[in-house]
């Protein structure tokens, strides 16, 4: 088993804002990153400090989703420069972590 | 687009504890972090390895919460200080990130 | 208060592989890793691109779940080397983080 630096990239987003879509047609269907999973938060603050909450989960329209991906260092950076005009300055958060291998490549 | 250090820190929860409201008002209201979510799961084992878990899950009032934020590493240390005692030792982790910002500032 | 280094360590699931009690058997009841939690996305992409997304939540049956523990680095890495044949290569991802702690040990 071996071990392959990666990075972890996390795009912040709203249900509200509709950039989903075009985010995972441009990280899947385009880049081809690996490892893209979409979480829905049950509640959240923007930088704005406007509040995004549920009451019933199931039929607010405007909860945080939270994408993230993981895929080799230098594709995972220009992924984040793919997509940084999709979403506001200081939605994009990285760190390095380590994917297990069984394959020398990410 | 240039790169701001920031820290990245998590909090576990548990529904039934009834944390979440202090700690939001905490950190959202009073210490004015950014980027605050957070996420229900749907199962989970905390330290004293007693069960958390939901067969129908938006019945069960017992599951783990976990609550992020990141900010500038001096204001999420900061941050961290002011909420450990609302939290049992060993539940705060933390690691640093890296933010895209088109300002200079995180 | 103290800080305790500690590795983080998260597995990508299918919820239609089945893997997820095994894996809880192992990592809980086996090897007694500490906070372990478990999200289900709401739509993921593997490597292999397939596409697993719910238009119904909660009737969906092969939504992305992310397994997470942390515990002390040298714990963590035994886990993994446990836990590896359990899922497809590149689907176990780690990073150092950081626990508060007032005791001494994580």
């Amino acid at each position: 088993m071996s071990h392959v630096d990666a990075m972890m990239v996390r795009v912040y987003l709203s249900e509200s804002n509709h950039t989903l879509k075009q985010l995972l047609a441009c990280l899947h269907d385009e880049l081809k990153v690996r490892g893209v999973t979409v979480t829905r938060g049950i509640e959240g603050y923007g930088a704005s400090g406007k509040r995004h909450a549920a009451s019933l989960i199931d039929l607010s329209l405007d909860l945080p989703l939270i994408l993230e991906f993981f895929d080799r260092p230098e594709k995972a950076k220009a992924a984040i420069a793919r997509i940084a005009h999709f979403v506001p300055s200081g939605h994009i958060v990285s760190w390095l972590v380590t994917v297990e291998s069984e394959e020398s490549e990410c």
